[in-house]
């Protein structure tokens, strides 16, 4: 039996926060919770969840760049590197696989610094503003884009 | 038996075009495609979907008002009015629904005067850049936002 | 005796929830009690109230145009398209009659995109923030404008 | 008897030269004649007018702040100051005291200098291109908001 | 013998009031007049010219979407719609056929709010400030470019 | 029999390599061929065409400069510059002659460098995007202009 | 024997320190020299030069009220109102007097917020960079804009 | 024994009000408060602090000029005036005094107006954010810039 | 008797360089020297202070979301990091500490691309220009707003 | 006795045409006619006037060129190279003599294109709107800078 | 034996001067020795160095316009028109030759409107900021894009 | 015999994949080969070339810290940090180094956010878009610049 294909799903800055960073904005949901429903609908794809954080750009771009050979998708939610990490952009498009942005807000509600992203010029597609669901969405979406959903 | 919540799917300008429009941009899914997904997914989710398209501002303003009373969510891809129509903006904003905005391309990728969405502003969550599976994906993430799905 | 002269009040989009949409910035007359009160004050200055609401920018130019003949004036809240509606703008130039602009809110206190209004550019005068004695106002000033108020 | 309210009606820079000033733009009423007008309006309406004009900011300023206590309302025409002094909006603001903000001339028509108006910040309402009406209405719009006017 | 190849020619909002509306910009030609010389030269040139107004912008969309299948080319004078309109530009992408832009005045030397157009993004090519001359040249045009007219 | 009106129709720099520069932007047709067909089109017109071309911006001015007096209207490609050369809009003001501006390719659809054109400035009309068709047209609208066309 | 027409010469805010005021920018003149300079050069062209100085906008506004009827141009080195004063520019527009503006510096070499002058929008000519030399030009410019200089 | 070292502090238009004015943003300390918490740091700091406010900016400019030959250094809290007065800016560059600016509230976290500081641009040091604690900062800093601080 | 509230001073990239980098900007103090002061300073006021740098921006964050649980408060000089930071910015907010910003040169008369700072949206308080004092000052505001200072 | 000191005036394309270009513009003199007033006012002055026209961008520069050797001061009108012209500005700063900028009319009341000088970076002083009379004016000046003027 | 590849080496307006034209930015060799250099350093690498200077753009355009056939390259410092001139763009683009730009300052760190280079638009590779040396690498580089160079 | 000078070569994020990251745009070369070549150029110039990549930003700024001391010269790709990195600008700076920037590709026709370079700032010269050539020609340079190359 083949194995599941790897997906990395990618944490950015200060989401180890998450719970109790601004509640309000970015819900209740903890980083481990997240990571555990994540595995759980992954088992239920027929995907293996790959999942990190990290507070560090350079950590971010080796993960992406590993990912390169041994992984079938990224989902990113880049964080405060959103929209400044040209370094982020370069790493994703040299990777060559299918990438879906995620973000816990709606990123157009914000402050305009957070709202320009350079990562989306690297992605198929952006889901943001449905706190933690929009990882299990994002999920089912890549499940499509690698072909191992099955047709409903 | 409760009657199941009825969600409104509202598609804007040249949608009705879908399949045959630029199919290397928008996909190959006509419009009935996608609407005849979207009911058979409402229905595991315990959704009626109410699924419309129309080329007037005026007639989508008009149905997003009319759902104010008898719809529990709404979404929308309101395609060209997207950046420009401060209108429905006005008319979701008023309906105090939660509301998901869909886009079939990734906008971020795209012509500059296609980036700043208005009707961004009115919304929960957004997604885009996952062709018609962004409609399902929206029609999930609604079910979760008013109740309606069953914990997994 | 000569026919009052008639005066065209015309509402934009969304104008026709007023008192239930977002009253904290719309207040809460409805369109009904503003259009029987402009009536009314119509009738103690002379003028016929012409009172309409549309959410069809194509129905609001036809508006317009029709003034032309067989009206004194116009007030006009273009709501929503008062700040993209260059069509909208154009009808009133044609017009060739005296406009009064009236909005809710005071715009300048907003938004950026509800600031930069289109219809002003085609206005007499402009009255903003006072809710709906705004158009009663605008209604004294078209008096004085066409001539009927008797100096007092 | 209870005294009238009194209202601060505050005439900014070089419109103690109205009616020979610039007649096509500004219109021929002397500063005189509106105060007269003012102030009888004013009586009608159960209110004690506080007519005055000055060139300086600085006096601009210090009436505002004496207002603060002894007058319910301000109306200001900041002339020259609209768009660019702080310090008015700072006094305005500081006054806590409902504002209307008044100019003869429609400023959505003229240069870009004069449009972007930093006192409309600190007002409630405003009303602009009626000429020397606008001072009257805005006379009656504060009996209404600060209730002195019967209803009708 | 084979039928004329059909050409729309779409007349935006406020184009029905040519001839009164601002004459000294918009020429004294009254639509009618140009429609019917437009047929004139269709016939000349061995084109069925179909002439049509409307001030709605979805019915504008709509007869777009309709020609894409009986129509062999589009001349279009967007009037208002031409510098905001996202959903007449995405019709006329999506209809793929040979589109020219005409416009009465010379949009360049007006405000600016008139110049950037995004209708120009669709057509093959733009005729501007030549009056109600510009539609013939630009049937002229149309005839060369989808083959009809006889080589000189 | 009275002397045929003298149009100069002015080619700038580097339209002399016209044919094998980039045709796929700007056409196959050499500058020789669109001169002749111009000539020839003149000649029905009853038109005198002055055909040049110069890469120098001085040598256009003072071509402009001498038509002043001896010719009838002045048909324009400016090439590259067209959107920098104060110097030239200023020698086409002086002329006060009518001037039709001509372009090979929509410059719409092109950089941002090429969009904003000062040449207009000065321009009655703008042909643009038809290729060497334009050319013509500009002769036809020019014949109109000045009156030497019999009316068909 | 005719009243030499009065000139006045107005100096804004800090000009009173020249001489010991940077002067590697400004020079070593003090404004006394500058002043006795300008009358002695008044006399010869047959001007009565009043020249003043205030730190206060509105005593500058005051003065060129006053200068309204009693003098015959006014020469004005703003100074540091130059850009941001639309009170001042409303004054010398109302004044309808010929204005020269003088600058000791050529603010064009200078901070970016230095550069826009408001004054300059009611001045006929403007001298900058030549130091106290400036004023005495002002004044030979002025002689010929009213009359009095007598042709050389 | 040497007199202490002068320090003016100078206080611009509307900090009159503080305390009452807008608590939320400055504090509920009053200028009075803060002048003496100044006066009786000055003395433990061997400074003799000359305490100030003024509504007008030509007093505030007279103020600064006179501070040059008398005082050892400046501390200016300019309010409105800090982001529009080129001439407060001038007043400060030509004293060639010692200048620290100080700010109540963080001026980088309140409306874009507020934030580009002309006066920065005069001083050595800028404080802001700290209510009245910044004026203490101040002095001690001022101390240790003109040397009367003995080091600790 | 309790332990000293501890104090986070964090210094960003190239500060380890202070003293050699620069000086004519950055002054001769080293880094080493400041930690001592500020070490110094802090026992008189009763905190322990915590001086660090690194020219990693994920160390940073790592060591402000640390100092959330074991700090009473931040003194932060983001050096090259102010500017860009996002990430940054978003550890800071997320701390809810009292955040003081420190710039050891006056940020506003240097390059542009220094002066928008995003850390100061998460500042209370920021002290620029007034060199390794700047720290001093810093503490002592700390202590004020954690109440360790006694009141003088 | 020795030879009068060399003055380049250098006038830019189209002045050629003064007098009858644009005459309410430009005044009613000719080139030749400011060219032999020019020469007059010279001789006054001890200057040698050497009057120059082109409007060929390469030969002004030339012209330029050789004049840092044989000539004493430049005063140049750059007509339209004036804003667009790095190659006038660099010919200027190499050429490190006094340079004058003259203009006919106000640039600062013209279209926004005609006012960023870049001419005037390598100016010492700039004179405008003054008409033929400041190239008088200029000359004067121009006398006093290189110290041929008789001290009056 | 084959003719060695001619290399066209284009030097813009005024770098004639080079030498003795503010050689702080510009260095001290004069065009002639650089000419010397790269004669030299193109016999070294079987290169005919073409090396040519003019201050006319029509010239500059023409010599690329004639070096379309003959030419192997073209090295071109644009001077003054690097950042303005379309017209030497289109020309580089019609040659459809390698291109290396050149320039002697590192032009990004000079003023703005020297920064924007339309040249490199066409250029394959840029050098800058290295003097003369920069033609040299230029040619090293050329060498090696038309492999005339031995590999090392 | 003197050891030959170090130059450290410094290679930003991402480049570590060269050879299979976008080779359309990058080349073909890996980074190893280029380091390669560097080190055998470097040999035949006398420089001991110290070739490195990192992905951390941190690191990047450490190594040129460390440069400071034991190197002649810095050559740095920074890749990804190039338009964004205040904090390698300082670094480098604070260096005091002769600096030279490279690039593989012609940045000046890819995307705006890749065009503004912060590190140009601080480098010498700048080579972009001549491949791997660029580091030797840069090499080259440096030899030059530091005086290790032998006159030719």
């Amino acid at each position: 039996m083949a194995a599941a294909p790897k997906i990395l799903v990618l944490n950015g800055p200060n989401l180890n926060l998450l719970g109790e960073r601004e509640p309000e904005i970015y819900g209740r949901d903890t980083l481990e919770t997240i990571g555990k429903a994540c595995r759980k609908r992954g088992r239920e794809l027929g995907l293996a969840v790959d999942f990190r954080q990290s507070n560090h750009e350079g950590e971010l771009v080796t993960w992406i760049q590993e990912a390169r050979t041994g992984h079938a998708g990224i989902i990113v939610n880049a964080a405060g590197y959103t929209t400044t990490s040209v370094v982020l952009l370069d790493a994703l498009l040299a990777a060559r696989l299918p990438v879906i942005e995620v973000h816990l807000s709606n990123i157009f509600r914000r402050e305009a610094f957070r709202q320009e992203s350079l990562v989306s010029l690297a992605a198929t597609g952006v889901i943001c503003g449905l706190g933690s669901t929009g990882y299990l969405l994002a999920l089912d979406a890549m499940a499509r884009l690698i072909g191992t959903e099955k047709e409903t």
